[in-house]
């Protein structure tokens, strides 16, 4: 079978989604990738469900019109509302979120069936999480702490200093006190596995650390194996990215770096208005 | 002459601008307000001068017709981008924006003629405040620092956590230290004030911290006097305040009282849609 060298769409609402794509690059080096980051109108955390199915709806259809073969949703508050929506809208399109996979891997994680979950506070407050473990296994205990703060130290690429520390003591302490605490957190923001040795400091090494941006690379691998999808990069092109934003490529790249890992030309992201669209 | 009994209009981004209610409220108790949160699109901090003008536009449009007599913009990224051209669209409604009273404050407090201001991203690259002092003296030496971080803590509520503390520490440390540090330092955006003591313990008690909301207010009192716009009182509602929010407004009630500093009912909180103006 021939491979299919179209890209594969990637969106957030931001720079926090380039966690996800890097982890896909790592991962699936002969695909090409589109990435739209909705930076006018960040963040999406703090909106109602309806702002941001409107808001998801609007990216993934730039996507689907530079022709991308699949549509992930490298945001864990559009993931909680706009998978279902999505999936209907755009089909054939394959749309993949993250928080299936990250409840997915939480679940395997898991020894004492107890779950602590972090995220923004409009997917906490969504309990899209909570909904998704609880799917996959009904005898699982779930506690939940929006950690807003988190969002603007990642983005101020503060990722291990000690105000950083401090937040980290002050949301996740009172989560892992106690005789028997949760064994497994699952980092419910794509901007958080920048926070990881900052959290870790705090949670210690014994409780497993689910990264959702590993966890949906894979279930991106899988899905293209499923479908017959993926790329041989006989096409050229293996592991380019174009870049989109709506607001401000500068920032795009300049706070875009500490998320993907590695440096980001300005003048190659190309600013888009979504609400012409 | 009789009172002008209509309501002074002010909009944020969001809920920030509640520190300059909360200081107008204090200084003209015979006023009546609308209040606009722009939460649907929080933060202009972060986003470009010509989506945050069109952004101010639109929402003070809401405000016009809502029957104002002067339009506050209680955002300084706004203030710094859209005075002029707000002055313009909305003439004859007079339009008062937070940074030339910050700077006239900063001006008239500093003894070494050296002046701090923090900010957004937004504020700080727009180089309003810069401007704005060497229009009033040439002579005055600043230095400004973005404080993105601060937004988010005093947000999440965090006025006087460790984090904070460890946030101001390192961004406000390194503006201080040396043998000849500013004498003055200007909060030059609305979530600040809310922030002050943690900012104090870190600045120590002889520098004048100047707090934009606190010269607004007086600003607007000035500014009513010299129309004669001011509010007798006698049409009654005097200190009634309308808000609106364009997206969330339990959010906005639970977020606001931080900023205004006593309890907004959610459910008084009208929801608009600005795009549709």
């Amino acid at each position: 079978m021939p491979g299919d060298p179209r890209p594969i769409g990637v969106f957030d609402s931001g720079m926090g989604g380039l966690t996800v794509l890097r982890a896909l690059l790592a991962r699936l080096p002969l695909e090409r990738f589109v990435y739209l980051g909705d930076t006018a109108r960040l963040p999406y955390g703090t909106k109602s469900a309806e702002t941001v199915q409107a808001y998801a709806l609007q990216a993934s259809r730039l996507l689907v019109s530079e022709g991308v073969k699949m549509v992930v949703i490298a945001c864990n508050t559009a993931s909680a509302v706009a998978v279902g929506p999505l999936t209907e809208a755009l089909a054939p399109v394959p749309v993949i979120g993250v928080i299936e996979p990250g409840a997915r891997a939480g679940v395997a994680a898991t020894r004492n069936n107890f779950i602590a979950v972090i995220a923004t506070e409009g997917t906490v407050k969504g309990g899209a999480y909570a909904r998704a473990i609880a799917a996959l296994r009904g005898d699982i205990r779930i506690v939940q702490q929006p950690c807003q703060v988190f969002v603007a130290l990642a983005e101020e690429g503060w990722t291990d200093t000690r105000a950083t520390h401090e937040a980290a003591d002050h949301y996740l302490r009172p989560l892992f006190r106690g005789p028997s605490p949760p064994d497994t957190l699952v980092l419910g923001c794509t901007h958080f596995p920048v926070l990881a040795s900052a959290i870790r400091a705090i949670i210690g090494s014994s409780v497993a650390l689910v990264d959702s941006a590993e966890t949906t690379a894979l279930a991106v691998a899988e899905a293209l194996e499923g479908e017959g999808l993926g790329s041989d990069g006989n096409a050229g092109g293996a592991g380019a990215t174009r870049f989109f934003a709506t607001d401000s490529p500068e920032r795009f790249a300049r706070v875009g770096e500490i998320f993907l890992g590695r440096p980001i030309d300005a003048l190659s992201v190309e600013l888009v208005d979504l609400r012409v669209l």
